[in-house]
């Protein structure tokens, strides 16, 4: 039923989608043992909250969570799943720096998966957290 | 304290965020007595999911649901106002559509308000639901 | 497939859960097509927040809001339905109060299915609201 | 500002609350510097979601996770944090076992504090997971 994709496979599916492709998303990791993976998204003027500030609007940052999340569960099951609900808690404002999701699969059963995602700046503090709850048998 | 905006002034302010600027919001509606507001945002090509599909990425969805239950709130307020944090379900594909949202003001206490937000397609079918709560009193 | 409950046996189902007898939920009415619920909950001395304060602990109202979500499902499915997630919301502290919980059906796929609940004191007062995400397939 | 707790004290904190009293919570450890606590939880026949199952009812797990994620405050702050909203998600039915909660502060503002809270049966596997906010400058 599963089947783990490589490196180059999982950042292809992350280039395929117009809305990740926009993002500019390069998987920095994959550690398919551990269901962890590790996305980098870099800052882009379309993302700042106020012009000139370089502070991260906090949509991109839940686009992020969203898509690291998704991305933990398609290393493994192979193609896309959809996401049920997730929250973005907003732990401290992002400015001037890229960002860090590593998502890790807290449960993966047989309907239902669920992914946390901290999300970090160049300095690894923690900017950001999420829980997403997915549907890997639709994948 | 408290400063309420005219429709022309929020529709300024929408504009004057990079990123909401990018979203190309436009103000529908707002109610101050209900403290209700309506945002509408069209399809482009950067926010689908699958390329050729018509589809909405989830993020984007969860974007203009974070600033949607923002702007019931910085009508207000008078200014911008933080997010803590912000619940997205997604119950309905949005597909080939413009997306509006309706954000509608739980409880504004002192220290925290909470705010729900229903997005819908050009049917007005419910596509996603959000739940957020804001820091008004840093606005 | 749906086998729809009568009052009194979504009230007997309430019973025979020794956690939901402790509660002593009351069915104040249910609507099949509306796919809303009411239940109501007294106070009792275990619920207390603070000795002698007549507050209400969280706890008990997030019990509240799981089993009310819950059941806005199990009067359609005919039976026990799995919470997948939940929130809960507290917005204001409810005091030397009954309270009673509307459980609405915002969306049953095949899959999931999405409520939300708000949560009143005897004044009508919103103290507290809930959305939950449920599996009514496994019902 | 704050008031570190001792072990005992936070005990008997515990104890003072009639609904935590009912809950017969046990503080297993509190680790100051980690910002972490540990409380454990008996089965008791009230929490159980059927008759004889021997299963934990969602609300008794939903309520011992708020207060966890609470007490991972109240020994820093020394006293009472009101929950502003928590998240839970169920992974595994927990059944004829006691309950563990690990609560972690991810993040303590001026303003919010952000905690995440793990559930685990007697064989350490995880049975639920929470995420709340709390207000920690009230207490």
């Amino acid at each position: 039923m599963s089947q783990e994709m490589s490196h180059d496979e999982v950042q292809a599916a992350l280039e395929r989608s117009p809305f990740m492709s926009f993002m500019k998303l390069k998987l920095v990791s994959l550690d398919q043992a551990a269901q962890r993976i590790v996305l980098k998204m870099p800052m882009r003027a379309e993302f700042e909250r106020g012009a000139g500030t370089g502070q991260w609007h906090g949509g991109a940052i839940a686009s992020l969570i969203d898509i690291a999340g998704d991305y933990a569960l398609v290393m493994k099951v192979g193609g896309g799943v959809p996401t049920v609900n997730f929250r973005t808690d907003f732990l401290r404002p992002a400015m001037n720096t890229d960002l860090a999701a590593t998502a890790t699969v807290r449960r993966a059963g047989r309907t239902i998966a669920v992914v946390d995602i901290d999300v970090t700046d160049d300095n690894g503090k923690l900017c950001a957290i999420g829980r997403g709850t997915y549907l890997p048998t639709i994948g």
